[in-house]
This record gives structure tokens, C-alpha cells and sequence, in this order.
């Protein structure tokens, strides 16, 4: 199934698309797609739901999201433009949870931003409590995949200081969606295409079967590390055509609009603005 | 004032300490220390509400924090310690918001950790919502102080992979408490001396004298990147005597016992434990 939220930025409701891509009403029987509800998704069917009127805003997938871990160098090809050796273990980072985002709604540079960037990533959301997980129960964790888009400031990421934090946090850098698309609609998580676009020029091509730390092993890797909760979300790293590794070098700027895909899980759109 | 919210994890109640430093209830002024309650925090004579019985648990003296910020390497005398550079910027990370931990509960070491460290530091409650704050006016965007024990583990800090957040995101490494010290009892928030002790033993002796960037700058800075919401916690960073820089190194092991003393806002106590 393919959950949605849908409405007003911080009173979304639930919702599901049928067979036809067509939004029905959830908010019948679920009050959200947050918390505890995620490890247990109802399983009904869409076309006994009422139809959505009109075109609403969709917004995140998943409600109250706890926190964004994200995996860094997690492709293959990706390490190798940027001429960075293959991590022996995956590379973790947070993103601040104030920059998570609608998949549709604008990605905000900062006044002073230059280096504003885009990575396409597969996103896992934890369905229920991960602490010591081994890898072949990792997936039981799951409550589905989204795509989310590490935005990244390359010059605050890399030259503001020591720490990845600061490219990473701004506000709105972390949109996420459309669609939470639940694992056995998914299948094999490992063989899905990705792609991202900017102004519909192909900038990454990738396909998530380039990871080099897959699914099982980073959630049982983190979960030896910190409690992972319905409702956090992992970014699980990007294939290769980021702007920082094009040359010459191209950023965001003010009007671009950019297109994230993966096979499966939709494509979110943002247009770039800028801080007044 | 000193706020304080007590009771059991997750169901904390707001108190206030009177002159005498006994524990009154303030749930009958205010639902909860959280939230915009931190942008105008209840002018109350404590001796005015109703005692509290008993000695309940103390629990983090802020609920539903957002988003726990962390500055590195920020005394002087640390970074000596360390053989590093001074930062020229502040360096910044995030402590997952799942590590966050009541200032007497027991601080768990993960089943495989060795390298368990201390880091007293003052901690700094955002009040007001800050975006593009000039040093100024950053203080008036604050609630109040209060202690942050940032406990570090150095091999998932370090050897784990190339970003801090593994070792800083631990459940429970992120102890907060025990009093939410408004600015105006605090006074000269950057000429507090600081202490951290591991069985009685002085490991950490330091002031906040000795910030390279303070509390001011820390918060125009993050605010140029990222909204700091009410109800976010910033961690200032720690003076010398962490068990890494010792001769020998020496870290955490389970019965030990830390407190983390700042002048003005109380002290903090954590028994070790280890994950069965």
C-alpha cells in the first residue's frame, strides 16, 4: 500500500492511494501514520474509502518523525566521484529534524548559501522498536520506504567547520516523500532506479543496488548504537551526480526546480527560493 | 527561578524550587516546562504553590526537546589538551534526541562500548524562536541554562566511521538537568566554574570563562543556518580533564558514579551501567 499525508503543513491527515493513483480519505481509521501505528499499517481496502476532493498539499508520509539519520559515502560509485575511499563502516550523520519538509514544497536557501546541492536517497522508516537487531530481523522493522532528499551546503558541510551538521540541518534540506510504500509492495529494496533531475536535466542516475552497507545491515548497525523508534527515518545515501562532483561544480540556485525519483516510491519536486 | 519537572520518565510534571530549595508544583500554572511555555515561563512565588512529597524522580528540566544541539572543541584549555586547532568557526553536531536522559538516571554503556567518556557542559535552553538573530539579540531567544553531560563514546566516535554522531547518540548519553536556571538568577553566564567528578575524583575543572565562542555568537551562528526552535537544547562544549585526554586514557565502567557540577545550576548524577 501507499500511505500518504495530506493538508495544511502540521494537520495533515491520513491518507492512501487506490489502484487507480487516485487519494482516499484514512482519517476513518487511522487518527496519523506516526508512531505506533506505523508498526502495525491498516490493511484495508482504498476504494472503500471516501475520495479526496480537490488537489491538497501532500506532505511528509510519516508524521512526527523523531529523528533523520543519514548514511554518508553509501554508494559505490558515488565514493568514487568524489574521489573518497569506500567506507569500512557505515558513515552516520544526523540532520537537524526542524529541516524535514514536504516532497512538493520549496527548498529554502539560506541568505548567505552558494553551495546548495542534491542528493536522491532511498528512505527507510522504522515501523517499530529497533535496539540489538541482527540483520536477518532488521526488515521486521520496517514499516516501508520513501525517497527523501539529503539537500547538503557544501561550503557550510565542508568549510564552516569540522562536522557535516551545518550542510546538512537548514531548514526545509530534508523533504520527504510522497508516498510511504509498504515493503511487500516494494520487493526487492535492493534493485530500485533512481534519479534526480534539476530544470529536467538528468544530474544522478543510480540504482539502490550500488549500496555498499544495504538496508538489514545499517539498521542492525545503528540499532547497536541507539534505539531506533517508529518514526525515524534513515536516508540511506545517494548514487553518484551530485553537483559538488560535476565539473566544473553547479549548485542551486533561486527558480531551479528539482526532481527525485526511485522506482516504486514516486518522485518528489521542489522549487529552490531563497531567505529574504 | 529554578524550574524542575518530576515524576516518572514521560510523565513529568513542572515544579519550581523555593528559597529554602524544596520542590513545588507548578502543574496548577503551567501544563508542562516545554514548548512556547519557554518564550514567557510563569512569574510565580514558588512559596505561594503547594509542596512536594516525597523525593520524586528528577526528570530533564525541559519536555519534548527538539532538537539537541552540540559545539565541539569549544574551551581553549580543552583544545590543548587534545593536541588540536582551536576552531576558527564553531564546530557543530547533533546528539540524536533518543540519548536525552533525566539528570539522576542511570547512564547504560552499549553492549560493546569501552571508550564511555564525560564532557560536563553548560547547556542553553532556546525560549523564543531564532532565525537570523544578530549577537545582539541572541539572548533574548533564551529560556534559561542548565547542565548537559555530553558522555562521548570514542571508539564509535572516532574508529566507527568519519562523522561524531555514533558516538554521541547513545541511549541515555545525553543527560539534561537538573534545573532550567532562568538568565537573570544565572547573571554572567560566561563566568561559571564547571566540575565533573568520577567517584568522587575531580576529572573536569574548568569555567565558562574559557568558551572560545560563546553563548551569544553559538546562537546567531546556528540561527544563519537553522531555525532554533523553543524547546531546543544547545550543549556549549566542555573544559579539559576528559577521561581521552587523560595519561593513561581512562573511561567510564559499570558502578561507576559522575556528577557534573555549574556554579549556579545545581549538579547532576548518574550511576554506569552496561546493556545486558
Amino acid at each position: 500500500m501507499k500511505f500518504i499525508r495530506y493538508g495544511e503543513a502540521g494537520a495533515e491527515k491520513p491518507g492512501v492511494l487506490d489502484a487507480n493513483g487516485a487519494l482516499r480519505d484514512l482519517s476513518g481509521v487511522v487518527d496519523d501514520i506516526a508512531g505506533d501505528v506505523l508498526g502495525a499499517l491498516p490493511r484495508v481496502d482504498p476504494e472503500s474509502l471516501p475520495l479526496v476532493e480537490g488537489e491538497p498539499r501532500i506532505g511528509t508520509p510519516v508524521g512526527r518523525i523523531g529523528k533523520l539519520v543519514a548514511i554518508g559515502l553509501n554508494f559505490s560509485d558515488h565514493a568514487a566521484e568524489l574521489n573518497a575511499e569506500p567506507p569500512e563502516m557505515p558513515i552516520v550523520f544526523m540532520k537537524a529534524n526542524s529541516c524535514i519538509n514536504g516532497p512538493f514544497d520549496p527548498v529554502i536557501l539560506p541568505r548567505v548559501s552558494q553551495k546548495a546541492d542534491w542528493e536522491v536517497e532511498l528512505g527507510v522508516v522504522i515501523g517499530k522498536t529497533a535496539k540489538y537487531v541482527d540483520e536477518a530481523d532488521a526488515m521486521d522493522h520496517v514499516a516501508g520506504f520513501t525517497i527523501v532528499n539529503d539537500v547538503s551546503e557544501r561550503e557550510f558541510q565542508m568549510e564552516w567547520g569540522g562536522q557535516w551538521t551545518k550542510g546538512k540541518s537548514c531548514d526545509t534540506f530534508g523533504p520527504v516523500g510522497p508516498w510511504l510504500v509498504t515493503p511487500d509492495e516494494v520487493g526487492d529494496v535492493h534493485d530500485l532506479d533512481m534519479a534526480l533531475d534539476v530544470n529536467g536535466e538528468r544530474m544522478q542516475t543510480g540504482s539502490t543496488s550500488y549500496m555498499i552497507f544495504q538496508v538489514p545491515h545499517i539498521i542492525s548497525h545503528l540499532s547497536q548504537i541507539m534505539t531506533l523508534h517508529p518514526g525515524d527515518v534513515i536516508a540511506t545515501g545517494t548514487p553518484p551526480g551530485v553537483g559538488m562532483g560535476h565539473k566544473p561544480q553547479r549548485f542551486l540556485k533561486e527558480g531551479d526546480v528539482m526532481e527525485a525519483r526511485i522506482e516504486k516510491l514516486g518522485a518528489q519536486r521542489q522549487r529552490i527560493m531563497r531567505d529574504a
